[in-house]
């Protein structure tokens, strides 16, 4: 079963929007299992401290090495096959397909960082992959560890009833997906486009393939590029 | 004060991760503030549809237009001054810039799409600004509307105690951030680098600037470009 582990100085935000709907009826049955780990359990002082100043100076606070490698090595030993995940806007772009690879595996260990950022020892010590869900900056990694998570568990077998429903989604075909329509025929005096409604498939399918193809060009002619 | 409206089938995350650290204080000394709507209350049948099957075929279901019309109205109406977001892979990606323009905004209306998406005439008809946290695909937008107002509530004057973290953070200079460290000073047989203990600001600065442009150069060269 895909087994994710998270380290957070925040465990009660979880499973949160993970337990809703496809993800939390995937998790009931069984398909995959979600454990938060509170950081500070890992502190050595009473305080309960995780974090200290920047060496060097500068704002904020950094989280110290040998706390969080307590933590890594509590919830995954050496032998423990899933990567190691750092949520971090310095980290390697999500993509649908390192969602993909994921979804085939046996899980992640995922560290949320909070304040300034992360030890670098720990980094290179725990060999942790970095990746950015996007080019914006966020309070800290639990929201991030969450897209990551929805990403990748809707992709495990059987999450999704419908499996056919993600071959035309954007991104799987390296294209954005086609506009969308449905009842009532007219609305506010705009009718559904005729060739949705002419059952002849063919046609469908073409016309969906230049909205696709256009809409992705207007929006996203770096798509186009690869 | 900056106003969030949430329109949702799952009203019950929210605030969820914004309530917590940062965020939830900014909300509880009022410089933020958050209501999340139920979709289906918008619904006209005993069964609270909202949504229908595609026109010309295909999986999944579409959002219908005319409830999700009544649901933006009634939160927002034609007057409002707020941005109507639609979170969708298919829009523009978000960037620390546009986060950077909302905050200083009045706040925004965001719609969380489910399913398999939402009726391209409503879009048209009330305007909404389709952004995307990335290029990957997600269960339903509510996740992402969490990443969109936590990029842009941590911005806003007064909910980040320390001002100035922000300036050299990932993306604020168009480069990654440079490696943390803090004590303790050996960690595993790894020392902190000695330039950032030897006390000498200048060249803690140059050695920093240094290792952002590496970073960047090795894992995003893209950045680099503009």
């Amino acid at each position: 079963m895909f087994s994710a582990d998270i380290i957070t100085l925040f465990p009660d935000l979880f499973p949160g929007p993970l337990g809703a709907s496809v993800l939390g009826r995937g998790m009931a049955d069984g398909l995959w299992q979600l454990r938060a780990t509170q950081l500070r359990d890992f502190a050595t002082d009473r305080h309960r401290t995780v974090d200290d100043t920047p060496s060097g100076g500068g704002a904020g606070m950094v989280l110290k090495p040998d706390i969080l490698a307590k933590a890594i090595d509590a919830v995954a030993p050496v032998d423990d096959p899933r990567p190691r995940i750092l949520m971090s806007p310095r980290g390697k772009p999500l993509t649908q397909a390192r969602a993909h690879e994921l979804a085939v595996g046996p899980g992640v260990v995922v560290v949320c960082g909070r304040f300034e950022g992360v030890d670098q020892r720990v980094i290179d010590a725990r060999n942790l992959e970095e990746i950015s869900i996007g080019d914006y900056v966020l309070a800290g990694g639990e929201v991030a560890a969450m897209v990551l998570l929805e990403a990748v568990v809707r992709l495990i077998p059987g999450v999704l009833g419908a499996l056919d429903s993600r071959d035309e989604e954007s991104f799987e075909n390296g294209l954005l997906e086609y506009p969308h329509y449905t009842r009532p025929q007219t609305f506010e005096g705009v009718d559904i486009p005729p060739v949705l409604t002419s059952g002849d498939h063919g046609k469908i399918a073409k016309w969906r393939q230049e909205q696709s193809l256009l809409l992705t060009r207007a929006r996203r002619p770096d798509l186009l590029k690869h």
